[in-house]
């Protein structure tokens, strides 16, 4: 039985941890405010840590799911960091959405302790953590990922490996691009169809099938035509995931024009005080 | 047995109108270009006409599948036109993509000699038509609706009414709107991932089952990153929908400011000699 530690018990992070405990796995947990850590304590067997690098002590897998990219220096660095605390040999796995640049500049720290570091974010949001239907898309080297997978499986449906360290956060700064136009153009039909006076619940039952089909439709579709939004992925989480993506491209070279204007529609929605809605509330702006 | 003319033998209007005759329908069809019609007569068991209204004379059903507003008025209004053949009690139906301002013009000069009218635009593209499983969404009189249900069926697999005349396009114009936001936003996503050294192939497996999926995705992801757009749903034919989308949202007040900047993209596109490629060549802008 390997033992773990697992940093950040967020909405993601919490049943993440508590899927490995009951897979068998000895988990210990650290978390920046210790309420939360003593909640998920009450609810798990397992151990509670101070700092990052007593959680780490000794385990085989640090897994890590936390805000953004100084969120997660601060975890890992430092006297009190978690690669501090680990052994040689053993794997650090990041869960957070980061820049692929703080993945490359941890996985050079950890390799210098004998760390094999893995960028691994996660798509399926709370429901996928809590029902252990995680899509998890990582960067690192082969060996360590093959060690990971099976611990994984806790609550990852499916796992790929996508390339050297940073490639797991480039798959999902793609995922995160795709969203952003589809998740535009369906507000701005919905909207269409509202001011043309169409019954919205039937524009999608009859457009919901074809060519302008998408998950976003089929699960958000409803509730954007209600103007329900206190639920799913919040707009400040995906203007900081935005951030990251337009980074990245000024990097690479892509160009995103769309990407890049929807970056803005969402800033207004926080302007506007809607940072926690749902990122469907893009149609609020077209009212 | 109903007796009815089908006018308009091009990619769509041509399987249709065999579904027609399959169904153990009496078909009269019409074409501009009378080679089509020849061919059309070649292979199913029907009537040829040298009008529209010639086709029409003595039709219970007239149904129409044409280019634009103007081609739709050419082929139902004058002395050669469908309505001057037609009965009254019968009933056209136009399948053609049109804005619905000419939907409620024809509508009235329809209803002038006793016709019902019905816009009936499709989703499912050239296959859909070929295979009978087009979606139908229509706009009308109720009773007319009804009389027409069990003939359509012959090659709509769904057909829902979503309100008087007109708002069958009106419905069309949003999937159209949807499909423009989300193949521009599909387009950056899948140009990021080449330009960060992604398999794309990968990405799309990895992605594909989670809040980014979408029918596009499925259908389009793979020959994108490939650069195959010989197939599909032509540029030069959106680039149509969307000009009729974006007059009718000058109307009713709809803000469309990434089906507006598509459009453009689609602009840049026929410029560049590309007009009958697929709608997915947006990629190609972003090279």
């Amino acid at each position: 039985m390997s033992r773990v530690a697992f940093i950040g018990l967020g909405v993601m992070g919490f049943p993440m941890a508590g899927h490995l405990a009951r897979a068998g796995r000895a988990v210990t947990v650290y978390n920046r405010t210790a309420a939360k850590r003593e909640r998920w304590l009450a609810l798990h067997s397992g151990a509670g840590a101070a700092t990052p690098a007593t959680a780490a002590a000794g385990a085989d897998f640090v897994f890590s799911c936390v805000g953004n990219d100084d969120d997660l220096r601060a975890v890992t660095l430092g006297p009190t960091g978690a690669f501090s605390g680990m052994k040689p040999g053993s794997i650090f796995v990041d869960h957070s959405t980061t820049s692929a640049a703080v993945a490359r500049e941890l996985s050079v720290a950890a390799a210098a302790q004998g760390i094999a570091f893995l960028d691994a974010p996660v798509s399926g949001g709370q429901a996928g953590a809590e029902n252990g239907t995680l899509s998890c898309m990582l960067g690192g080297e082969p060996a360590a990922f093959a060690t990971l997978e099976p611990v994984l499986a806790a609550y990852a449906r499916t796992a790929r490996l996508m390339g050297p360290v940073g490639a797991g956060q480039l798959t999902k700064m793609v995922n995160q691009t795709c969203i952003a136009g589809l998740l535009q153009g369906l507000a701005e039909g919905l909207s269409f169809a509202q001011k043309a006076g169409l019954d919205p619940a039937t524009v999608l039952a009859v457009i919901g099938k074809g060519a302008a089909q998408s998950w976003q439709m089929d699960n958000r579709g409803q509730s954007m035509c209600e103007g329900r939004f206190d639920f799913g992925f919040a707009v400040d989480l995906m203007r900081k995931d935005l951030g990251i993506v337009l980074d990245e491209a000024r990097r690479n070279g892509a160009r995103l024009p769309v990407t890049a204007l929807v970056d803005q529609c969402y800033a207004a929605l926080q302007a506007a005080g809607r940072g926690r809605a749902d990122t469907s509330s893009l149609i609020e702006l077209l009212k």
